[in-house]
């Protein structure tokens, strides 16, 4: 372990702006300040005016590093001691083993079987050890848990933990500090650790900016939550979005209930359009995940026409040998 | 036309950095100061310290808007109002494209069959009209003065032109204003309008910067023409670099060999795995053409150790769809 850093103070509730600051202050040294790109060929095309807040220029190549690392600084050393435990289909996995690394820590990252090689190269190259388990959520809890009992290191979850709401939080913190007055703000959701962040702090920084929700069709559950009020899962993930196949959290879900406006979904054919958009005309790469508010712009052109639109581009971790397009 | 704007003077002989200066000042409202981008993770692997001038992120995809835009803006009203021409295997063209569109004149670009079909869609949607040739430079040179007989435009040359070699420089020029103490300044060469102005301007703004240009050996023209003092041409171009394909030109040759101090020649197989470490560690979209410099890094790893480098990342438009990993 390394020398010890300062230690942020433990989260009990969800937290709120203030926290969210607290946590940036903390780990502002170990992540990169993204920045925020716009393309008059897109705006043209889509009849808005987007800003794209570009966390796939994020250390390990997308958001996951806020929160991997601002729930690494929130344990004791008696915590630490023994390394990080998660699992992950790649980015979060990515951004464990970077905390780890920074904090000289051994970690440990369960991973199904199947997951991007590049994904799984990145978290080796960040000196994890990355052991596979069958592809469905039984199998990853059940690695994790004999991981644990093996190494005795704590388990960082992917997003049903404050920490790394606040963490990703941040994200958006950096966003309306820098781009005033957008009308929405738009940001997949899987486990809703990075949308939750993002609408906390919104409310309070920019209370009159609409908090979009986007994700596929194929794996809804959050607009079928959102909609019903009652947490659900998803049974079929038939969506190229391999970042977005998880269900929303237990703590995540009453955050997004209570600051989220909206959730859009879209169809696999949108995402696929909207990513091949972003690649050629901006040309960054971006992960399918974070085509979905892309592909949501897309599908919904009169609901944002002449409007101020952020993008949250989470990541841009993507296997080159095996594009949609 | 547009209404009538201020006209550059006409360069007779081979820019220097004052002439580079006024076409910088002139072009500067209608191109991007584009980003200095780096990577630890790329200089980790590399050994050495490189910052990417980043051109794929230039107004079309890259630089040649720079050298299209300072040669239209040279031309009197007379010699604009009929239109510009140019043949072009892409970027050039969709340069000239923007030139045109910016100053209100029509545009005709001569594009061999088999030109990058995003390439030739940019072209068309920035206004041109293209016209498709054998792909040789016979067929593109007697297309190119059928097309001047026809609509009496005025030909703007992609490499072999003062105003393009001066407007191309114009890219060294923010590079260097920003990043100082270079050791190497490494670009693509293929007709040499941008390794020229490049070199022009880095004699007189950074004596002490080794100005290197780099190209596959498949088209390694420019090094055999450096290294024999005389004008040689490519009888083959095998190379994936679809931008390198040309000849240095008559106006360039003086420039390199004056102000160039080496040119180093790479493999494909080199080129791919560039191109494929820039696309993966820096989530940028570049084209194999300015993966070249890197290579010629991967493969020097010694001469480059622990020095500073400029890379001029000179485009990002790429066929998707014909990816090479």
């Amino acid at each position: 372990m390394s020398e010890r850093r300062i230690r942020l103070p433990k989260l009990k509730h969800a937290p709120d702006l203030d926290d969210i600051e607290r946590v940036h202050t903390f780990i502002s040294e170990y992540i990169h300040h993204t920045p925020i790109l716009t393309s008059n060929s897109i705006n043209d095309k889509l009849g808005c005016e987007i800003y794209f807040k570009c966390e796939n220029f994020q250390k390990s190549g997308s958001f996951k590093t806020r929160g991997a690392i601002s729930a690494a600084l929130s344990l004791t050393d008696e915590e630490l001691k023994n390394g990080l435990i998660t699992h992950s289909s790649g980015n979060h996995g990515q951004g464990v083993a970077i905390a780890g690394q920074l904090l000289g820590v051994p970690t440990y990252i369960v991973m199904p079987k199947g997951s991007i090689a590049s994904k799984v190269a990145a978290c080796e190259q960040y000196g994890a050890k990355v052991i596979f388990c069958e592809p469905n959520m039984k199998s990853r809890l059940e690695t994790a848990n004999k991981i644990k009992e093996k190494y005795k290191g704590s388990f960082i979850h992917p997003y049903d933990n404050y920490h790394v709401i606040a963490g990703q939080g941040t994200c958006a913190l950096e966003f309306l500090s820098k781009q005033k007055k957008l009308h929405y703000l738009l940001a997949p959701v899987s486990g809703g650790g990075l949308l939750g962040g993002t609408a906390i702090v919104s409310k309070e920084l920019s209370p009159d900016t609409k908090v979009i929700g986007t994700e596929p069709k194929e794996a809804d559950d959050t607009y079928r939550s959102f909609y019903s009020k009652k947490l659900k899962t998803n049974k079929e993930t038939k969506t190229i979005c391999d970042g977005l196949r998880g269900n929303l959290g237990e703590k995540n879900f009453p955050i997004v209930l209570n600051h989220v406006d909206d959730i859009i979904t879209v169809k696999e054919k949108t995402i696929i359009k909207a990513m091949q958009l972003v690649w050629e005309r901006m040309k960054i790469i971006i992960e399918p995940s974070c085509a979905v508010p892309v592909a949501a712009i897309m599908e919904n052109k009169k609901t944002f026409r002449k409007r101020r639109v952020g993008v949250i581009i989470t990541g841009g971790n993507v296997d080159l040998t095996q594009l949609p397009f």
